[in-house]
């Protein structure tokens, strides 16, 4: 089985290393970092991670997840990327997301009328391309699984794992990465986390979203 | 502020990629990945990775963060890397790891009669260092901090900003990664797995674990 993550500069690292981690454990998978090229990608904070694969020469995807970030936002109008998506989409048996990788989903026409979800600050994007926002950790829809937010991939390849393995197999890669998480705050959603606390992260990522929502307008003005 | 984070061959990648994820938050802080040169290090499951630093050339840290994986055995033994750390730790204000970078904490002789925890395959081996082993998710004992396995190395970071930057910089990062984790099952750690589960887990890893102990071993040795 092969399974593919998108790897872009600027990329959300956690967003693909997460279900990385997990992707691993399931058995007989090759599992590709998958850029225009091989040179090395610098991901939010300057890590520089090495592309396995590329558009042109990536096998054909059981498995393909498009994580976010703010270097996403760029994806949502570029050509290649979303032609390669769909290209890939057609055949796999899965089409996956990590945060705002929706977005870009979205863009490549893959969730129309679909139930999805993504990084929460985006959330209301995503009804731009036709998907139906639900404020879920994991979002599936027929073969679409969308996680929400950065560490929300780690319990997304954890549900895809039981999806396509069964619990026992599942439950198994969960306590190998000793995933028993104890977040010391009740801050990790909006829901939870205090209102004046949200309003100021979301203060702090304005100018992002602001161009953000600008090309996920233009994105989906050209799918209509 | 420099934070500085070992990377080797056959890293558990996550054990280093989640807390980079909360570190590139803290203000003001260069996140530095080092390890004996700056070619790419290929982490577990084969993720290129490539260090921004070396041993020789790392500035003076002041947080130091080792992380763990299959990886870290040939480490337990290895001078040049337990001299670097003990340099370093020398003028850190916090030592720390996550998974079982402790126990190469532990070979440096940094874990003398201290309160720690490491991934709980590995728990009971802390001991042969002289530490204590606790098992929480997160363990400080002074300016020693050490995470549980892998998934640990999130909550590690948030709860290493609420000591240093105190709890509403730390719930902000906690809202930005979106951390309001629901994994699918109780299975994350030994007391909630099924024990049946947690037996066959074991028996998966045993030829690793047997080797580690005896590296272990021979570590602890030396410094009796």
């Amino acid at each position: 089985m092969h399974i593919g993550l998108l790897v872009f500069p600027n990329i959300t690292q956690l967003d693909m290393t997460g279900p990385y981690e997990v992707f691993i454990k399931y058995p007989d998978c090759t599992v590709h970092l998958i850029w225009k090229s091989r040179d090395p990608v610098a991901a939010g904070g300057g890590m520089q991670i090495i592309p396995t694969t590329t558009y042109a020469e990536c096998p054909d995807l059981d498995i393909i997840c498009v994580p976010g970030g703010a270097g996403m936002n760029p994806l949502l109008n570029d050509v290649e990327t979303l032609e390669f998506i769909k290209r890939m989409a057609f055949s796999a048996r899965y089409v996956t997301s990590v945060c705002t990788g929706s977005l870009v989903l979205g863009a490549a026409g893959l969730l129309d009328g679909k139930r999805a979800t993504t990084h929460w600050m985006s959330h209301e994007m995503l009804a731009e391309f036709g998907a139906i926002p639900v404020s879920d950790r994991v979002v599936q829809d027929g073969n679409i699984i969308t996680g929400g937010g950065v560490t929300a991939g780690i319990d997304f390849a954890l549900v895809l794992a039981r999806e396509i393995y069964g619990a026992r197999a599942a439950q198994k890669m969960q306590l190998a990465i000793e995933y028993d998480p104890q977040p010391p705050f009740e801050s990790g959603s909006p829901s939870s986390a205090p209102a004046d606390l949200v309003a100021e992260v979301r203060a702090l990522g304005k100018q992002r979203q602001d161009e953000r929502l600008a090309l996920v307008e233009q994105a989906a003005a050209k799918r209509r």
